[in-house]
C-alpha cells in the first residue's frame, strides 16, 4: 500500500522481519533497543492472542513482532505525531486487520483495553527521570520519549501488570543504572522477574541495556540472568548474533 | 607457625594469595565463591581499615583479603568448629595482629562492635531459604552454612548496614535467582547498589553467581553491571582470569 511521507520522513526496513518503518530523524526513529526487546518475546502464534505496546513510538517494536506473534497488537503513544507514523507503517505493511494504535496516555489505557485482559505487554519506556538537573534534547518529541516527562516508571509498570492477565508476561528494556528501582516496582505491581539479559556495546564493556521478562502474579524468586548479548566487537562491528537480527542471517 | 589438625582436615594453599587454609571436606571447604567475592573488593591499603566478614565459616574470604586490604579484619562465625578453623588458620598464618574471630551469631554483632564504625563487610552468606520443601544436607555444619537455618537475608543486610559506616562498602555473593529481593532487600537497609557482576560457570550459560557492592546511604541508582565473568570454558578448564585468581598467574 502508498502511503504519504512527511518532508521529514524515510522508510527503514528491517530485513530480518520483513516490515517497512516510517522513521523521522527529526521526530522518532527506532534504535537496536526495539529491536532487541521484540527479539526477547518467546515466540507465539496462538490466533487469540492479545498484546498491547506501550509508549509505541513509531510502532518498531509492535511491528517486529509480526512473524513472532499471533492474534491483535494494539500500539499506545502519547504522541500525534508519532501515533500517526505508526498508523501509516501499519497501512504500509498491509497490517490493518492486526494492529490498532491508541494515540492517547498511556495512563488512559484501560478507556481502551479491559484490565486483566492481555497476554504480552511490551513496552520500551522513556529511560531517564526528570530532574531538573538533567540535560533534556530541546527537540520536544526526542525529550518526551527519553525523559520521563509525560510518564514515569511507576505509571508504566502498573499499567503493564494491570492490563496483563495472570501469569502473563510484561517485557521492558530499560538501563542498568536504574535495575533496582525497576526490579523493586516491578515486584511491588505484581510483576514478578523472571528473566534478565543484559545488552553490552563491545567485549568486556558495561551493560548499557537490561531486558526483563516478568510474570504477572508469577511466584517470587527464581529469576534467571541469560548470558549477556554483546553487541559489537572491538572495532564496532556488529556480532553475528546482531547481525542475524538485524538482517535476517549471521552474514 | 604449627597448629594442630584434625583427623578429618588439610591445609590448602591459594597461592595467588599466599595463605595457608584448614579446609574440611567434612564440615566446610571454601569454594570458588569465597575467592570471587574476595577479589570483588577494591585494593585499599588504609592502615586503619577496619573490615568485617559476616558468616565467615574457615575464614577462607577474610584471608584472601590479606594483601588486598590494610588494617584489622574480624571474621564473625556462629560454629565453633569452624570459627576454630578460622582461628588455627590465622595463627598458621602468623595473622593473630591482624584478624580476629568471632564465634557467635552475627545477629549478636553488636556486642562485640560498635554500630556505624566499620569501613568494609564482606558476606558469603547462606543461599537458599530454610522452606520444608527445601532438601538439605543431612550435614548439619554443611545444612547450616547453605540453608537460612540460623540466620537469613533480612538479618544479615541488617548486620552488614548497621556495622558500616555512612559511605562503607557492603560486598556480599549470593545467587541470581533471588537477586530482586537482594537489591530491595538491601536498599530498604540504607545499602545502596552500585556494582553488580554476573559469574557463568562456562561460555553462553546462565549465571550462577552474582557479586554485590552496596555503598551504605549511596545515592540512589547509577548501578553499573560489569562485564560477565565466566568459569570455564566449554570443556570445563578455568579461562586464564579465573586461574590468575586461583594461581597468580595466567598459565
Amino acid at each position: 500500500m502508498q502511503v504519504p511521507l512527511q518532508a521529514d520522513e524515510r522508510i527503514d526496513q528491517l530485513s530480518s522481519q520483513g516490515v517497512q518503518i516510517i522513521q523521522s530523524s527529526q521526530v522518532f526513529a527506532f534504535s537496536l533497543d526495539a529491536v532487541l526487546l521484540a527479539h526477547f518475546v518467546p515466540e507465539n502464534h496462538r490466533q487469540h492472542l492479545k498484546t498491547v505496546d506501550l509508549c509505541a513510538g513509531n510502532g518498531a517494536v509492535g511491528l517486529f513482532l509480526n512473524q513472532h506473534l499471533g492474534g491483535q497488537i494494539w500500539e499506545v503513544e502519547l504522541q500525534a505525531r508519532l501515533a500517526d507514523m505508526a498508523q501509516r507503517s501499519i497501512s504500509l505493511n498491509d497490517l490493518g486487520d492486526r494492529y490498532h494504535v491508541i494515540n492517547d496516555d498511556l495512563a488512559n489505557v484501560y478507556d481502551y483495553l479491559p484490565k486483566d485482559s492481555v497476554d504480552i505487554v511490551t513496552c520500551n519506556p522513556p529511560y531517564f527521570k526528570d530532574d531538573q538537573h538533567s540535560q533534556k534534547n530541546p527537540n520536544q518529541y526526542l525529550a518526551i520519549a527519553r525523559h520521563e516527562i509525560r510518564t514515569n516508571l511507576a505509571i508504566v509498570v502498573d499499567r503493564m501488570s494491570g492490563l496483563l492477565k495472570m501469569n502473563g508476561h510484561a517485557y521492558m528494556v530499560h538501563r542498568p543504572d536504574r535495575l533496582t528501582e525497576i526490579l523493586s516496582t516491578m515486584e511491588a505491581s505484581r510483576l514478578v522477574p523472571k528473566r534478565l539479559q543484559f545488552i553490552c556495546p563491545k567485549p568486556q564493556w558495561e551493560a548499557n541495556m537490561v531486558l526483563i521478562d516478568a510474570i504477572k502474579d508469577g511466584r517470587p524468586g527464581g529469576l534467571k540472568v541469560l548470558p549477556e548479548f554483546v553487541v559489537a566487537d572491538e572495532n564496532g562491528e556488529y556480532q553475528p548474533a546482531m547481525k542475524e537480527l538485524l538482517y535476517g542471517d549471521r552474514k
